[in-house]
């Protein structure tokens, strides 16, 4: 039944029947939101005893710090140790932020234009040009900043083991190159998590570039929904282990344990790199919110606190996920028109249409009323070179939207791949 | 009883009198800290109840917006009301940001080297020179985010009403001249309160550079310890009416409301230059902490509400302020030695000592175990031609440990007034 093996006026005929399902999921009006990786409410119900959370003027003293006041720029020393624990770093290489890892990251590349990193020759906005390494699909924003910064975007393609190592080897020879954006567990969007293989070319690179910047956003770090947690390796360690301990930052937040808008940030690197970062940080900013580092410090207690919260989010979050795979394992798998994954953790599923046809599916799913990021939005400068692949976001709709868009989705994959069939 | 007015020898003896008197101070072997405008514990202890705050989770729903996820940007409109209502703004003027408007000021500069500002012919970066003028003595972080970027700091004398206007709207003719650092009410040290000639003076200046950007740092905006709030003009409607739109950026704080390390901030400047810096802030981040606006806006309610708080503030500062200048007056006033004055709120009281002496008597009292901020600090570059200026920041210490503290400070700035005398 694969709609490629069919004739044109088969086709013609499946053509009319979709586009009168389609017509009729359109007449109802829908209005759903399937565009952001956005925690839903019930999701963010499980925080609520870490925002009612009651002390006395004497328990906001922690580590010999009245976590109220101005100061210990570096975070609280006990949210710090937690965050090391989680990621497997060291204490000494964490750095607390705000409430959002991205402001970390625009702010490190931010810091290498003004100031240039710790390896940095010069600032680089110095330089004639500076080009970043874009394995796609991947992460909106991440593309977002390097296009803020004027960079060249440079895409390489994602397997289901990690970038196109061939490719990055060859292209971080290039000084210009320098860095490389990466969601390595549960990538947005695939949800693949990187092999160990990758993982160990990535942490051998020789780029030309001494400061090359790899950008390790590990933003799902303990976001299984399915099964239990994964460990994963220490990018840190292993890039010291090569002899690129100043080349790798590692990003990660409580966006997605606790409140999105309002959960705590941490950076990862070289004792080194931090030690240089530190003196331009002091002059950014007196402190980072403390008292919200407490807040999660005492509802977690340490990393079993938070991999046992997790636990909470993935009977949430499987259900949903659920519902995507059996809608496109039904209605249109058979059909040989589209590609999936089936990640066990993240926020995301990715879809890939048949080429061509990501566009027209966005399109269609529009204007029946469902919002979806945009067709390309995943790869550098909005051109997915196939025009092929669609982000699938489950989390925030409640289940029954969420089978309504799924069913305006699946008709709208199928419906968009026949119109291309037929030319 | 003037020093100057003295002979060598009755110098002499009065120095020996002062050495045997600090000697008796030093061997106490004091650990006092009066080096930063930090907040006491007991004013901390004043905003227990919103960090206290306890909501269902339907009381997360403001505006209608739940703050706990992700987005809104701009800020929860209800903590913009606020703001804008305590500043004098209009609500479009206004961006909440996150515990530390330093952040937002380092932000705002690093912008305008990476990508220029609304007005800029091209970024910063790229130019051969930046100037910035900064009126001194000043707040030392504003010249530490100057040096970092590189700028050439121009010192421009405070007079009591503000700074030398005649020497800025020259200064401004040079197209280099970028902008310029001010804390208009209680200023950071002088606890001046700008004159409106002043003010009219600075809104009407012609700078060369068309993006010359007027750092308006409201620290202190209602901040009276002793008397009643002080209506202050709008700058930003000043400037509108002078053609100057988008020269200037305003920023202020609840650091020195609620907590220091996890208070709100905000900028508030013309609704171009926001439209402007959005497009770049919405890549910079996804949004700042709402729960912490939230929890602001439920705890004050409005501006009577911030008002009535900051009166118990008052009557915590008002007495070490007072212990201050009680010192001054009863061990210092007579002498000749130092001039200082008496400021009606903000957080510091500045001291200029005899010309030359700063140096020495912030070495004296070090050496007495009472920590001060560096002399010179209060100048760009860290350098005071008249090596005069000293910063005494209250705050902190309890009133016995602020009383055994002036007592070292007194005897130290005369001290070292004789030592000069006597050459």
């Amino acid at each position: 039944m694969e709609y490629a093996k069919l004739s044109r006026n088969e086709l013609e005929s499946i053509k009319a029947e979709l586009e009168k399902e389609y017509n009729e999921l359109k007449a109802k009006g829908l209005k759903l939101d399937m565009s952001r990786g956005k925690p839903s409410k019930a999701q963010l119900d499980l925080s609520t005893d870490l925002f009612n959370m009651q002390l006395s003027p004497e328990e906001f003293m922690i580590d010999g710090i009245d976590a109220r006041n101005y100061g210990t720029l570096s975070g609280l020393p006990s949210m710090r140790r937690l965050f090391a624990d989680l990621l497997g770093v060291k204490y000494e290489e964490t750095f607390i932020g705000g409430s959002a890892s991205l402001n970390l990251m625009f702010d490190l590349i931010s810091k290498a234009y003004t100031h240039g990193l710790l390896m940095s020759e010069k600032p680089w906005s110095q330089l004639e040009k500076v080009k970043f390494l874009c394995p796609a699909p991947g992460y909106d924003r991440h593309f977002a900043i390097s296009k803020s910064f004027g960079m060249e975007m440079i895409y390489v393609p994602i397997n289901d083991d990690g970038p196109d190592m061939d490719m990055v080897e060859e292209l971080v020879k290039d000084p210009a190159v320098k860095g490389m954006w990466c969601v390595p567990k549960y990538s947005n969007p695939c949800g693949i998590i990187y092999s160990d293989e990758v993982i160990d070319r990535i942490a051998a690179l020789k780029p030309a570039a001494k400061d090359f910047a790899l950008m390790w956003d590990n933003a799902y770090c303990v976001h299984e929904f399915d099964g239990e947690f994964i460990p994963f390796r220490d990018m840190l360690t292993l890039c010291r282990e090569n002899g690129n301990e100043n080349m790798v930052y590692e990003f990660a937040s409580t966006s997605k344990i606790t409140f999105p808008g309002a959960g705590v940030s941490v950076m990862a690197t070289s004792e080194k790199n931090m030690e240089y970062l530190l003196k331009i940080l002091t002059v950014q900013t007196i402190s980072y919110d403390k008292l919200n580092q407490l807040k999660h410090f005492k509802f977690f207690k340490d990393k079993q606190g938070v991999l046992d919260h997790m636990k909470k989010h993935a009977l949430l979050m499987k259900p949903k996920f659920d519902v995507v795979i059996e809608y496109l394992d039904k209605y249109v798998k058979p059909y040989g028109v589209a590609k999936y994954n089936h990640p066990k953790g993240g926020y995301f599923v990715s879809l890939d249409t048949m080429e061509g046809c990501a566009k027209r599916t966005h399109q269609l799913v529009k204007e029946a009323g469902v919002v979806m990021t945009g067709a390309g939005a995943t790869f550098p400068y909005g051109n997915d070179p196939k025009d092929s692949n669609l982000r699938i976001a489950p989390s925030l709709p409640p289940i029954e939207e969420l089978k309504a868009a799924m069913e305006v989705l699946c008709v709208s994959v199928k419906l968009a791949a026949v119109e291309k069939l037929l030319g």
